[in-house]
């Protein structure tokens, strides 16, 4: 009998940080989560750096700049997905995934431009670690409609990757009792939400993260995060808690 | 010789008011601007009111009634829109159009799926008084690309009205230096805006509203507004600054 070849990390199980935010307030870029990035990324030499969402609109280069200086004080290279001429290839290639924050309807347009978002979604299945912040972790929810960002540019879809069975609200802010502001409050915006779309949505305040390890999805970071599930009052779910089966 | 028959009202002006807000902190529901909505629609007995945007999720009806009671403060009826068979033909015959804030996103797929844009247009065109506030203003930019709204529905398209040659951020709100939240100012996500876009964009801020004389579009309310262009810094604009050539 014979059989045919098999990659060699599919056994491996999936590896996967969401992170709010890239930055805490009073702290560098990534530097709070340092740690946990190296430990993902422990068998990745290089990480392939998806630089899409161009926060404030940098240039692909700077941004992929930044992202270099961050992971050099971890021996690790990166290098820019902008810098191939086969992004989809780049991706089946990539030992380590970090998509950066930005406008997620930026990334989310160029990802259906360069048709990857099913060249992800594979590469996370088969155990490629991933890193996404703000944006880069709005992507893992069903969409973006929970996303924070101005709509700059009109993607094909709102759909995203679907990592998890529930949406991402990233630089999530409770609500400021003493503002005289009108604009809409975060929690009033997904309860908005939730009259068009039932799928659950966590609220993941700066400095929380879930991390996936195999099929287990677990909060952490200090602090509590905000469950919003359809026709549901809101309530706060503890650091450390299994959110595996939230959908 | 003889002559097609015109519609009566095709020499007035155009009479639009392109609120920032319904509501300023303290105050009731359009009470801030009532004068000003008397003297816009003086010769209009009913209104059509379009709730499609359903602040907070609101039904048509609920939110209808809510205008219902504002205007009958000046002495005028309110129909909403839902209420007719045929929401185009409810357009056409509107002596005067009110569109309320809630969801840009959910404003403008209603408007697309009922192919009123173009009929909205129109009637502006010949003078039939306009009220827009907060999402019903956005719509009267030449897209809803500056909105900050939650895009809790996928739109077929982001483009809007263009009643002005320029768009709309409502609720404009300053940065806040000591806040320690990493997610972007409005000015950040504005400039963002900027590097895929090049039309102009006005911040205004609660409690300031645009007033449209014919062609002249002028800033009205005790606040100045803030101006951005592609390219250069932005820049304030005080109260009673004619707008007319910003594009």
């Amino acid at each position: 009998m014979k059989f045919s070849a098999i990659p060699v990390n599919i056994y491996k199980m999936k590896q996967i940080i969401i992170a709010s935010t890239s930055t805490v307030h009073g702290s560098g870029y990534l530097e709070y989560l340092l740690p946990q990035i190296e430990y993902l990324f422990s068998k990745s030499s290089t990480i392939l750096f998806v630089p899409y969402a161009r926060p404030g609109g940098i240039s692909h280069e700077a941004y992929t700049n930044t992202a270099k200086k961050a992971f050099s004080k971890i021996g690790k290279s990166v290098k820019g997905i902008h810098e191939y001429n086969h992004p989809i290839d780049a991706i089946k290639n990539a030992e380590g995934i970090f998509v950066g924050g930005g406008n997620s309807f930026l990334l989310v347009k160029q990802l259906y431009k360069y048709n990857l978002l099913l060249a992800i979604k594979n590469s996370l299945s088969i155990g490629v670690p991933y890193l996404g912040t703000s944006a880069g972790s709005n992507i893992c929810g069903l969409s973006i409609g929970t996303t924070n960002d101005m709509p700059i540019v009109y993607p094909p879809s709102f759909n995203a990757l679907g990592i998890l069975p529930f949406n991402i609200n990233p630089h999530y802010i409770d609500p400021e009792p003493s503002s005289k502001h009108m604009g809409e409050t975060r929690e009033t915006r997904i309860k908005e939400f939730h009259k068009f779309n039932t799928l659950p949505v966590i609220g993941l305040r700066e400095g929380s993260y879930l991390y996936i390890n195999d099929e287990k999805i677990i909060l952490k970071g200090d602090l509590s995060a905000r469950i919003f599930k359809h026709d549901l009052t809101p309530y706060e779910i503890e650091s450390g808690s299994d959110l595996s089966d939230l959908n």
